[in-house]
C-alpha cells in the first residue's frame, strides 16, 4: 500500500540493498526524522536532512531571505515532528560563482534568524561552487527519555489535530507560480516547542511539509487506518488561504492538496487524552485545531460546505510526482480527480 | 593567519553573525568533524557534511560507482580524522530527471559498498530532482570517552605521520583532467579503524581530503608551528604517483600540492609516544609513514631529491581557489611559486 505512491517507490528503490543500522529505531517512511538509540543510554538521536533545490529551480522560492529561512525550517520541522529538543544544524551551500553578494548576505540573514527562532545553532557545513544555487541542511536533535513520536501508532477513534491553520503553503505556491493576481505571505515556523509538548500525548505525528492531504495519505498507509476530516466549521484554513479560495473560486480543500506545505504538525491523540492535551497547550499559549477523527476504513473522507468527498489522495500525490511546471494543469487534474468521488 | 587562505575567509564570512552552540567542543576550522558534547554524558557526537558537486561538475568524477563511493568516503574520512566510531550516514541526492537508471544503480552500489567498508549504515536521506547531478551526505559518529582528536595540539618536536602513501588523489586528477596519456586507479578508503587507534596517541590530526600540502598549511596556521617534511627516502609517494612523476617529468611534491586528496590521515605524535604508536599500529596490521617533524618556525620546508624548498603553501592553496578549469595553467602557477623558494 505504501508503494502505491511514486515517491515512496523511488525511495524504496534507492535504499534497496542497503544494510540498516541495528541502532535505528524507526523503519523506512515511519518517522519524519531518523531515530538512532545511543549506546549505553536511553537517549535517542534525531537526524534529518533536507534540501530545497526544487523550490528554487521551479521559481517557488526567489527571495533570498526566504531561501535561507526555509533551509533551516524544513529541517527543524522534522525535529519538531518527532518531539525532539534541537541540538544544531549543518548547512550545505552550493553557490554559483557569480552570486550577488547582497543575495548571499540576505540568504545568510534568513538562515541566522530561523536558527535563532528554532534554537538551532549552526554547527558547521560545506560550501561548494556550482552552476545553480543548491542549498540544504542536516539537523540534529535529542530525545532524552528515548520515546520519540513517530508517524506510526494512531488507532480508530483517535482525534486528529494540527498545530495551526492550514493552506498557507499551497496558497503561497499559487500566488507565486500561477498567473493569479495576488500575493501571499509565507514564512512558516518549525513547531519545536509544540512538538516537545505533544510528544508524550500524541499517538502519531507528521509535519505538513508536503501539504496536509499528502501527510494524511502517508499516515493512512503507514497505520492502515483512514481519516474523517471536517472542514465545515471553518477555523482550519489559514485566513489568507480562505480569502484566496474566495477570490479565485477554487475549493478550500485544494489548499490542502498541493505538495507545498505549511510546516504545521499533524497529530493524533487518543480521545481520553484530549482534555489533557488542551490543558497542556493552553498553558503553552496555543490552541490545537481539531480536524477530525481516525477511522477504520482506509480512506480519506472530507466534509466541507459543498458536501462529503472520498478523496483519492494517492492519485492526488502522484499528480505532483509527474509535475511538469504547469500548475494550472495540475490543479485541473486534481479537480478532475475529486469530482467523481463526490458522495 | 588563518584568513590568508581564501577558502578560510569565505567560510568565516558565511558564518558571520551566527551564534555558536555552547555544546560545541571545537572552534571554527579546528576539526575535520563538528564535535558536540551530549548533555549529561561524556560522549561527544561527531558530525560532518560534505558534497561532491565540484568533482562532478569539473569532470573529475565521471564513473557512477566512484561518485557513490566518494559520497560516503569524503564524510567517513572526517569521522576518521577525529577518531570517532561510525554511527551512520544520511544522503542527499539531487538527480536529473533523465538520469540513466544504470548510472543510478551503479552509483547506489558504490554507496552501498563504501558504507559496508566503513561500517556506516545509511540512516536516511533526501532525494530531489535537479538540472544537474548533485550528491552529498552527512555522517555521524560517536566518541564515547569524549576525547576527540582535533587539528589543534601539535608542538615542535612532534613527529609527522600519514596513515598511507600519498599522491594518488592528485595523480588521479592529473590522469583524469589533463591531456596526459595515462590512467590511475582511485578508490580511497576512509581510515576509520586507524583514526580510532591513533586518537589517544596523536597530538593533532587532519585528513588529506584537500591534498597533503593544504592540510599541512591549515595545521600550520591553526597550531602556529611549521613542518619539516622529508621526501628523500621514498616510500611516502604512492607507487603509481611516483611512476606518473617519472613519466611526466613533474616533480614529486606536485602530487602533494593539488587539492584532490588521497583521504589518508595526517597526524602528529609526541616523540616519546612514537614507539607506542608503532607497536599499536603493527598489531592493527599497518605501518604509518613518517613524513617529518613539527618545527617552531611557521613555514613548510620540504626536502626531496632536488634539494630543500620553503613552500608558500598559502599561495599554492589560493591558486586553486581561483581555479578556472585549466589544470595545466594551475600546474604552471604552482611550479612558478616553488622555483624562487629553492634554497
Amino acid at each position: 500500500m505504501i508503494d502505491a505512491i511514486i515517491e515512496n517507490r523511488v525511495i524504496a528503490g534507492l535504499v534497496q540493498g542497503f544494510e540498516r543500522s541495528r541502532r535505528q529505531v524507526n523503519g523506512l517512511h515511519e518517522s519524519d526524522a531518523e531515530l538512532v538509540r545511543l549506546p549505553g543510554s536511553n537517549t535517542v538521536l534525531a537526524l534529518t536532512t533536507d534540501s530545497i533545490a526544487e523550490e528554487i529551480n521551479t521559481g517557488l522560492y526567489t527571495d533570498p531571505y526566504l531561501i535561507g529561512w526555509m533551509m533551516v525550517t524544513v529541517n527543524a520541522s522534522d525535529l519538531a515532528a518527532v518531539g525532539s529538543e534541537p541540538v544544531g544544524i549543518l548547512l550545505n551551500e552550493s553557490l554559483p560563482e557569480n552570486l550577488n553578494p547582497d543575495f548571499l548576505s540576505t540568504m545568510q540573514r534568513g538562515v541566522r534568524d530561523a536558527c535563532m527562532k528554532s534554537q538551532l545553532p549552526v554547527l558547521g557545513g560545506d560550501t561548494n561552487t556550482s552552476p545553480s544555487l543548491h542549498v540544504g541542511g542536516t539537523a540534529v536533535g535529542l530525545i532524552p527519555d528515548g520515546r520519540p513520536m513517530t508517524r506510526k501508532g494512531c488507532r480508530p477513534g483517535d482525534v486528529v489535530f494540527a498545530t495551526g491553520t492550514l493552506g498557507s503553503g499551497n496558497g503561497y505556491a499559487l500566488s507565486q507560480l500561477d498567473s493569479l493576481d495576488c500575493t501571499m505571505a509565507y514564512q512558516p515556523l518549525a513547531r519545536l516547542p509544540e512538538g516537545q509538548l505533544i510528544r508524550p500525548i500524541a499517538s502519531c505525528c507528521m509535519d505538513t511539509s508536503d501539504g496536509v492531504l499528502a501527510s494524511l495519505d502517508q499516515l493512512m498507509r503507514i497505520n492502515e487506518v483512514g481519516f474523517d476530516i471536517d472542514l465545515r466549521y471553518g477555523g482550519a484554513l489559514h485566513p489568507e488561504a480562505r480569502q484566496l479560495a474566495q477570490s479565485t473560486g477554487l475549493p478550500s480543500w485544494l489548499f490542502l492538496a498541493g505538495l507545498h506545505g505549511e510546516f504545521e504538525l499533524l497529530f493524533t491523540v487518543p480521545s481520553v487524552n484530549v482534555d489533557g492535551l488542551l490543558h497542556a497547550t493552553s498553558r503553552q499559549g496555543w490552541v490545537p485545531i481539531r480536524l477530525g477523527e481516525v477511522i477504520e476504513t482506509p480512506h480519506i473522507r472530507l466534509a466541507h460546505k459543498a458536501g462529503f468527498f472520498i478523496l483519492d489522495t494517492g492519485a492526488m500525490r502522484n499528480v505532483f510526482a509527474r509535475f511538469d511546471g504547469n500548475l494550472s494543469h495540475c490543479i485541473q487534474q486534481l479537480l478532475n480527480l475529486v469530482e467523481p468521488c463526490k458522495t
